[in-house]
């Protein structure tokens, strides 16, 4: 008894009616001995940069007493540097805005292009915050089509942004949950589909971008205003539990977002370890490449083991095919390894852990394919 | 020139129509040798919760790679032990719950509670977020009466709350910009009052409840399901540029705002530096006692020197009357003290310095009224 008491249930009280009998976004959080369920990246910060942290907080925190920089302008122009170079395009500092992870840009850039009476689309199966963040700034959301392949299909794409003519259009490269990066004539045929539409939105959710095989769409922002490209320091910059996402635009995109965002949205102390983490770029990108070489190893291995598996750009895997993948989520899972059931009929998504994390992993669906027979 | 490129104006994109026009939220941010604009907390951090915060953000830094407590359960925790205390009531783990700043508490209160087709009613002028969060979370906002001393006349809002049938009603207690304290009685009366309305959600924000002269309200949230405390550690843990707001209430209303927070939304950093400040509430409230003792100062100096002056329970002064505040602001400024001009006809704001600041702010004013003369 921890002192807590309540006198209601939340059924009698005067929430929105289309939030009545949901239940908050999540993954299970459970304890168990190889977790590689939720995209994080396996590899601690190297204690250099645990120290470099711990020395620019201690300087924010001296003057923790002050708001924060409330346009964020040094981290901005850190961040733009990083992507001029590894996305191959040089943008500056006005070019970029950053928010408490890329949920938070999302919900921003929906707050000021979707909101009440506007409309977003995504192409589905794909990261399923996108429709909870438009219910959550009033947005209504267009579940859009995908291929059998989970790739995205541009003639029925491009035939359901000029039927719904939607505000928003959202387009995950690499996908989430089903790996596989989009090409930059799919972005183009999309984004001029939406134009034709209306004067619209078009996000690039690049969250993987960083594990892809091929280059950041990032390039394509340039003579698109419409066009904004979202990435996070979660996994590439193993730093999830940061929370710093960010978007590359126009500036006009920029100012426009800032008639929205809460503000001094992003403190201190988010800000000094970021600009931290960004100091050792070049360590963290190591940490990529290993990662890389792991997922690769992952599809290999499970098409070995007689997995089906999708193409994967990102830090996991999709694969399957189960005839009831929630009971293939539960054998693996007693067999000590937690993987994410997406709710893809048929297929789960396993996170690329350490080499002995994925070891562990392929083991269990063997042990599991096996057990099958 | 810093590599930022851009092809399109703001008022080319397509943003929603009630954005265009409109600039962000925010004081100016001018460089001058006493700023007391926006009610920060003079007072650095002592260096021994320096040195604690980066102990605490070394050990969250070297588990950055994973995702934060989604549900924050260590600091609610410690955040409900301070209520429990300090406003005299007992609440638990379960009543509390933590955002990015007092901000983002307000702005998930009206997610769940506003929203589109549904309104929201402040009682103007208070603290403008209101409205502005209001509006962008697609919330009709109804600016409600407040009477010529600016306290709430009880009768008028009551008529303003029957009339209007509000979703979600805003107390202010102590008032921002105006700086008095609401009574017990008052918040009652409107409580009654909004929900023989319509079952609706109300707010008391508390964000300089510290400093009054007045106990808590928070006792008033038991036994009213719909009642709502929003607190901050901006100013009275001096604490700004830490982001972070908290709410008290029935834990029906913590499950709803999970509904639509952003997942992991508070970054293990923050999380790590809020539990640290908590360790130093006795030291931090000691800093609060010399604050009030200033603040008094500061309303009897500025009546003695010929001003009216607001009774306030903050850590502000509003003081006036001016034929013009904003010629009244500028005199100010010219001899180097940054005040508010928050937009009341007449009036300025004045934050709490350290006592050679106020002294610095009091010579000010004295020059300008001699200067009048």
């Amino acid at each position: 008894m921890d002192g807590s008491w309540h006198v209601t249930g939340i059924d009698d009280l005067p929430i929105r009616d289309e939030l009545r009998g949901q239940s908050p976004y999540g993954a299970p959080q459970l304890d168990v001995p190889v977790r590689l369920n939720t995209n994080e990246n396996p590899y601690p910060l190297p204690e250099p940069l645990v120290q470099r942290i711990t020395e620019r907080v201690r300087e924010a925190a001296r003057n923790l007493n002050r708001y924060p920089d409330r346009e964020a302008v040094e981290l901005r122009t850190e961040l733009a540097k990083y992507l001029t170079r590894s996305a191959g395009h040089e943008v500056g500092t006005a070019n970029v805005w950053a928010a408490n992870g890329s949920n938070e840009v999302l919900q921003q850039l929906l707050q000021t292009f979707g909101g009440p009476g506007r409309t977003a689309i995504g192409f589905e199966p794909s990261y399923s915050m996108h429709g909870l963040i438009a219910r959550g700034t009033g947005t209504a959301w267009i579940s859009g089509p995908r291929g059998d392949d989970f790739a995205i299909d541009v003639e029925a794409s491009v035939a359901a942004i000029a039927g719904h003519r939607p505000h928003v259009v959202f387009i995950t490269s690499p996908n989430n949950p089903t790996g596989t990066a989009v090409g930059a004539g799919t972005v183009r045929a999309l984004y001029e589909a939406a134009q034709a539409a209306r004067p619209s939105l078009v996000i690039v959710d690049e969250a993987y971008g960083e594990f892809s095989h091929h280059p950041s769409l990032l390039p394509l922002i340039e003579g698109r205003p419409n066009l904004v490209v979202s990435r996070t320091m979660s996994k590439a910059f193993g730093a999830a539990g940061l929370r710093l996402g960010y978007l590359a635009a126009d500036p006009a995109v920029v100012d426009a977002v800032q008639l929205v965002r809460l503000p001094y949205h992003l403190s201190s102390v988010t800000q000094a370890t970021a600009l931290a983490a960004l100091e050792y770029t070049d360590t963290l990108l190591g940490y990529v490449e290993q990662l890389k070489a792991e997922r690769d190893r992952l599809v290999t291995e499970l098409r070995a083991i007689g997995c089906e598996v999708s193409d994967s750009d990102a830090n996991f895997v999709q694969f399957g095919r189960f005839e009831d993948s929630h009971t293939a989520w539960q054998a693996i899972l007693d067999r000590g390894v937690l993987v994410r059931d997406n709710g893809v009929p048929g297929w789960l998504r396993v996170s690329a852990g350490t080499p002995a994390e994925n070891d562990a992993f392929l083991e269990a669906v063997r042990a599991m394919k096996k057990e099958d027979r």
